[in-house]
């Protein structure tokens, strides 16, 4: 038996607003910041999970998943293990806690339950994707809450398609940890300047990479020109991508949009409110005829509002992320669902953490869900990463490659986690309001 | 000029739990609470807000409000006054919190907004539905966050119906002030006895009240028989709501409200998820032949859900809540929204301090916006008023009257405030655990 008797929970931040990687127009001087939970158990296990945030409010996100972890500490991950769907019901449908809804909530629900699935994967030594494609179907979907996704696909149906899929497995096992999942990166960060960008590319080029992304929403002039500049930069071939950040009116995005097609823009990332089904669904209408696809999901908050983005056609890539929802069961469900309406899952990566996550959920997709051929994309960030993990995401050919270490694989350098903690870390020390709410952009 | 110079944050709870008053399926035993935001100026002005919330996660909400409230901290009320569109975005638009989303971080910017509403209403020596009675409509217009909302609804389109329903504003205003807004309440919370249930009814029927709600979602056996019972408690000719709190899925949710068709639900509260504006609608769809209306709002996380409830006429009752979305502009563009689609706003009430809250906003629909003709019915609840507030709502011949103290009305007894503090006053001493998240139903 493993008993969890600790539970850390760190406040990381980093200040990335110095150079303003990872700008957009609403989060102009982002500093890319996480919660690291660390749950300890009786004989020697250490469970990980990391949750993203831009800076102020991680501590609220901190504080929440310190509250929640009361929940679960004592109990015997033989427990979780055996009934992953009791554990998160604890969470999701606790009788006060579930007044907060979504947003915080649900997220720090997120980082308790992926740092379950972190402790069962390493129990079993193998990468948190090994776990999940080694899983029978039926656990997986046992482990997934149903009540709201019924009307959009039953647990029946799910099973079905999982055990379809298993005929496949070993061909696409050996296929994925070949080829890896192919990459895609931003380099058109909002604050950047044209020579920075320039230099983005050529740096994520020499992985091989050869599809961009690049944020609009700036004015349609200077978007016009950078767009100009960056698909000169990139040649015709390759895939450019444009993020606006939920900047835009749903009846805006489709104007703009136009105004930018003829640079061929392969998607228009968040155009409108993160939660907006309908406004998606017109955005996605609108924009068909000029070859533009609409793609959501790092803020959607909550497989309720996926479940009607895909029984919709309104996106037409879906963005799962690692931290948003409530862990795995809800990411699965996800991915289950984007499957059966044939919309490929394109994961949405960022610092710190959220690629080396991602690319478990990515590469489970691949072999056991779709299967590698649906053109998904998996988004790369080519910073936060050799400094910060001991086993870093890495790319080969344009493609991430596959992990191999136990769990997650989000073990950090004790040198950063001490740096980095806020506001005691040395890297905050003499300038602690730039990571805080009154840090103005 | 009005300088803030201190803001203190309290957590607040009742343990209603010892009772099961204000229980539902999903919210086994909840303890009433509240985080009680208390502005201070330097010329003595007391602004005040409330913010519900079912008992754990109450302090997840005052560290929000707490760590917010440093962003207003020092600023001069005239500034709010003169233009509190830049306040609201200063707050939802925040460069790095914007990522939390919605859930807590609008909740708690609410309770900011509320409270800097609450102290420009008490510098005009006005009751907040008077204040918003009394602004010219450019000025309700110009305090709204229109970015998402224009695809249902313009500015200048909501400019044009206010000053439409400005002439009929004098004669409305003394009808409602002579009629107050009309009122119903919930007998049935799940977890009473059925005497209890007749105990209640009595009560709140010796108030003229005529319309009682139930919850529902314990068992279709259990509710029928129940229902049976209320529907003859009341009499053929009241009006009986059901309200199920999310506890179904969507095709559950049809199924299960035919089985009690017979015993005429005037309506189905939060059948499904709080975000599933496809699934309301196809529940409104199923369920119309058998005149059942659907209702919902008291955790409709963003106004951009309630955009798309109200498009789609997924929704028959618009139930605004006073602390779940970013304060009084977004409920103001919530009731101008639901006008245009001509839904009734019916407040959701409910213990602490919302129903005191609501009853502005129902004014000033009744008077400004809607009239007051479109059978608003507007919920209360007869606990946790007199021992709490100096100035607690008051029903008479079944509709709140109408408040006259300056603001929300939302100052409370200090003892009252003392004795529930959590976890130091006095009820929570030797069973603080019963506040707390380890607190499992």
């Amino acid at each position: 038996m493993s008993k969890i008797i600790d539970i850390e929970i760190i406040d990381l931040r980093v200040p990335t607003s110095d150079t303003l990687q990872g700008s957009d127009p609403f989060h102009k001087k982002p500093n890319y910041s996480c919660v690291l939970t660390r749950i300890n158990t009786d004989d020697g296990l250490l469970g990980l999970s990391v949750n993203f945030s831009a800076g102020a409010g991680n501590d609220w996100l901190a504080y929440g998943v310190r509250d929640l972890s009361r929940l679960i500490l004592g109990r015997d991950l033989e427990e979780f293990i055996g009934d992953p769907i009791s554990f998160y019901r604890l969470l999701i449908d606790h009788h006060q806690l579930r007044w907060l809804a979504d947003g915080v909530a649900r997220m720090a629900i997120g980082s308790i339950l992926n740092a379950l699935w972190d402790l069962w994967a390493k129990t079993e030594n193998k990468p948190l994707w090994k776990l999940l494609v080694d899983l029978p179907p039926e656990r997986i979907v046992q482990s997934i809450d149903w009540r709201y996704l019924r009307d959009a696909f039953t647990p029946e149906e799910a099973l079905e398609r999982l055990k379809n899929a298993r005929s496949k497995r070993t061909a696409q096992e050996k296929h994925v940890i070949q080829k890896g999942v192919k990459a895609y990166s931003t380099a058109g960060w909002l604050g950047l300047t044209d020579q920075e960008i320039l230099e983005t590319i050529e740096e994520v080029r020499a992985q091989g990479l050869d599809c961009f992304k690049m944020k609009v929403g700036g004015g349609i002039d200077f978007d016009r020109k950078r767009m100009a500049f960056l698909r000169e930069s990139i040649g015709d071939e390759a895939l450019l991508m444009t993020d606006a950040n939920q900047i835009w009116g749903v009846d805006e995005a489709i104007e703009y949009m136009k105004r930018l097609s003829e640079f061929r823009p392969y998607w228009i990332e968040e155009p409108t409110a993160r939660d907006d089904v309908f406004g998606y669904k017109r955005i996605a209408d609108g924009l068909r005829p000029f070859g533009i696809g609409v793609a959501a999901g790092e803020q959607v908050p909550s497989p309720v509002i996926f479940k009607q983005l895909l029984m919709q056609n309104a996106i037409q890539y879906c963005q799962i992320d690692a931290t948003r929802l409530a862990g795995v069961q809800d990411v699965l469900a996800v991915i289950l669902m984007a499957d059966k309406f044939q919309i490929p899952v394109c994961p949405h990566g960022g610092g710190i953490g959220l690629c080396n996550m991602i690319v478990h959920y990515a590469i489970w997709d691949q072999i056991c869900v779709s299967g590698p051929s649906r053109g998904q994309l998996v988004e790369y960030l080519y910073f936060l990463q050799d400094e910060v993990f001991l086993d870093p995401v890495s790319i080969r050919n344009g493609a991430y490659e596959i992990p191999t270490s136990g769990g997650w694989g989000l073990e950090m350098e004790e040198e950063f986690v001490r740096e980095h903690t806020y506001p005691t870390g040395r890297v905050w020390q003499g300038r602690e309001d730039s990571g805080s709410i009154t840090f103005i952009a």
